[in-house]
């Protein structure tokens, strides 16, 4: 686990660690980050949309759009770091001893907590993902049109994090015994996926119609 | 422009600048680090396959490929700058003076020149995502099993950032005049789309197998 939040080390730095021998960051930490910069672009075509007088007829909707982007990347900003933390509760349940009958039961009981823990970061940030991929749409409709490339990489990159989180829920939910529990959140994973594909074909057509 | 390189920024502070009314750094700039953030991951599988006696029978394949991602990562990284130093050359060249038909001769003259360089560093973006994206291959079959969720990622954003490097590719050839420098790198662009799309497919099929 890092000293600080990720999201206060330098990018370079970040890069570094993310390419070394520690598993984390890995790929959950970085489907976290990709949504994040998702829903900066959105936030930046409101931001090259609003005040100007052109676009004076989608002034609400670009205020509504921003407020619910920002919202969007606090949550996968903090989700950066988040996603580490719950790796962090499973290698330390992997390391508890197993020698007795009961430490074995001990050990499970945690461990399958933690497992649960680290699923439900990258469900969140594939849900939240998803929440990106949507606003993304009405920014390519109705933001200025100078940025509509920016909304196009929006949706790109929503689709990858909400991709990239479902791996990341797959390699926990592959430990967990709880069958009720799998079925459900892998069906949730699918109905998402299956959406911001969707909406990547949707916004990137949309997008390179307006170029 | 910025003061230092972004890389040298904390990630909140790229985010927040992101989200900005500047509309530097945008896709473009997003689009290389997408693309580094990859590569960083390709190395990570190295790192945790490097020096395992299980894995001895790839150790060579492992070297050769953590040296390539390590060059792509660099490259990567250093275009997230690149990207905003080209962006601004064109806005520099769109503020010169057309009052006269030789201001306006001279304005277009610098205006296609800055266009072209903008236009290049997505092009070279999208070849190194192309890349990256190559090397997620070897990375999900012969890396360590464990971090093969890792490959699956790098493939995800390999992808992306090439697509997204597309779109910043289209805007600034919408501009540009020389109708066969359009064309040729147009076309370049379609053919690494084609691959990076199939080695996606691939990749993440791969992936799933192993998890």
């Amino acid at each position: 686990m890092p000293e600080q939040l990720y999201t206060d080390w330098a990018i370079q730095a970040y890069l570094d660690k993310l390419a070394g021998s520690d598993p984390e960051p890995g790929g959950g930490s970085v489907a976290a980050l990709t949504g994040a910069l998702g829903a900066g672009l959105v936030t930046m075509v409101t931001a090259l949309t609003l005040g100007k007088e052109k676009y004076a007829a989608v002034q609400d909707d670009m205020a509504w759009l921003r407020n619910e982007a920002e919202q969007l990347r606090a949550d996968l900003a903090g989700f950066v770091s988040a996603d580490a933390e719950a790796y962090a509760k499973v290698a330390a349940a992997m390391k508890m001893p197993r020698g007795t009958d009961t430490e074995k039961a001990e050990r499970s009981t945690v461990l399958q907590a933690a497992l649960r823990g680290a699923a439900d970061v990258p469900l969140k940030v594939a849900e939240a993902a998803l929440a990106v991929a949507r606003l993304s749409q009405p920014a390519a409709e109705k933001g200025n049109t100078n940025a509509v490339s920016d909304a196009g990489v929006a949706v790109l990159l929503a689709d990858a994090s909400a991709q990239a989180a479902a791996l990341n829920v797959k390699i926990n939910l592959a430990w967990i015994e709880d069958a009720a529990f799998k079925t459900e959140t892998w069906s949730r994973i699918e109905s998402i996926l299956e959406e911001t594909g969707r909406l990547r074909d949707l916004v990137l057509a949309l997008t390179y119609d307006k170029i």
